[in-house]
C-alpha cells in the first residue's frame, strides 16, 4: 500500500497540489515561525537574552508533561499539552503583552481578530478546534484550562526568582500585585502553588520586591 | 477540597519540600532550559538567525497536531507529539550535529549517555517513559517513530528551500545527498515527501544546489 502511494509521479506544484488542503495547512506551519520572534518580558534561565513565544510554549508543553500529576483535579494532560501550544498563537499579531499591565479575565478584541486570524488560516474542522483550545485557555473555567494557566504563569516566576526578581525588579511590581495576579495557580494547583509562594517570599525577604 | 489544600502553612522551603519529588522535578524543568542555547545549522523563515532546539521542538509538535493525517499508517498523534518534545533533549549535552554529517541509523555513545543524563533526572517511570520515546524516535521503526522522524526532516527542508538552498549551499550537500539523506520521509508519509522533493527539486531547477 505504501509503496504504491510512493509512487505517485512527482508533481512539481502542479495546480492540484497547490490548491490542497497539505498546502493550506503548510502555509499555517510557516507563518507560526514568526512565533519565534514574539519576545517576552522575562529572561532564558541564564539570564543571557529575552525569551520569546516558540521556547515559552516548548517549555510549558514539557510543564505539563511532567506536572500534570499536581493538578486539583484530573486532567486530560493532552489536551493541556495541546492548549499551551497554541495558547499564544495571537500573539503574532497582538504582541506580547506584560500580565501585569493586562485586565484580568478579559479578551480583548485585538486579541480576538488575531486569533481569528491565525486560527482560519487551518482548514476545518482543527481550526475551530484549535481556536476554541485558545479560548478556552482564556477563560480559565475547565479544569484543564486552570491547570495551563498554572503552569503558563509558574515558568515567568520561576524565571524572575532565578534573576533576583527580574521583571518585577524591572517594572516595579509590588510582592502584593506579585501574589494578586499569580494567586489563580491555586486554582490548577495547590502544590505549584505553594512552590510559587516559596520563590515570592523569597524574593520578598531578599529584599528584590516590597 | 481544593480550598483545605491551599490552607496548607507556608514553608519556605523546609526539608520534606526540598526533598520531594516535585523538586527534582522542577530541577529537570530548569534543566531543559538549556535547549533554548543548542543552535541548529538551519535559520529561522525569516533568515534573521539559526533556529535553536526548542523553537525546532515547538515547531514540530504543532506539525504534528497538523499534518498527523498525512502519516501512511494510523498513528497515536499524542505520542508523536511528545516524541519530539522529547527527541532532542540530549542535544543540551551532546550539541546538534548537522543530519549530513551523521551516520544514518546509529546512536552514538555520547548521545546514549547524554540521553542517560538528562532523562535521569526525572523520577520514575516518567524518566524511563522519556528515554523509550526519544529511543523509539531513533530507531525510526515504529509508525509514530517515522511520521515524528518525517517532520523532523520536513521543517529543515523548508527552512533551506526558503533561504535558497539554505544550509546545502553553505556546507556544498549535493541534491543527490539531500534524497538520500531525507528519503525517509516517505516512510512516514508519503504526501510529505512528495512536497518535500517538490521544494528540493525546485532548488535543484533554480541551481542552489547541483
Amino acid at each position: 500500500m505504501t509503496r504504491k502511494k510512493q509512487k505517485i509521479t512527482l508533481l512539481l506544484w502542479n495546480e492540484n497540489l497547490i490548491n490542497s488542503e497539505l498546502f493550506k495547512q503548510l502555509e499555517f506551519i510557516k507563518e507560526i515561525d514568526k512565533l519565534k520572534l514574539i519576545f517576552r518580558k522575562t529572561r532564558i534561565l541564564d539570564d543571557s537574552r529575552h525569551e520569546n513565544d516558540a521556547e515559552h510554549s516548548y517549555h510549558l508543553a514539557m510543564m505539563a508533561v511532567i506536572l500534570s500529576g499536581y493538578s486539583n483535579t484530573k486532567i486530560d494532560v493532552n489536551k493541556v499539552i495541546k492548549m499551551v501550544l497554541v495558547h499564544d498563537l495571537p500573539e503574532i499579531y497582538s504582541g506580547d503583552i506584560m500580565v501585569y499591565n493586562k485586565k484580568q479575565g478579559e479578551i480583548s478584541k485585538e486579541d480576538k481578530e488575531a486569533a481569528d486570524k491565525i486560527f482560519g488560516m487551518v482548514p476545518a474542522p482543527m481550526g475551530d478546534e484549535l481556536k476554541a483550545l485558545w479560548r478556552e485557555f482564556e477563560e480559565k473555567q475547565t479544569p484543564e484550562a486552570k491547570f495551563a494557566a498554572a503552569i503558563d504563569r509558574l515558568e515567568p516566576i520561576m524565571q524572575n526568582h532565578a534573576h533576583n526578581g527580574g521583571v518585577w525588579v524591572e517594572h516595579k511590581i509590588s510582592k502584593e500585585r506579585v501574589l494578586e495576579v499569580n494567586g489563580h495557580i491555586g486554582n490548577g494547583s495547590a502544590e505549584l502553588w505553594e512552590y510559587a509562594r516559596n520563590l515570592i517570599e523569597e524574593c520578598a525577604d531578599k529584599g528584590f520586591i516590597k
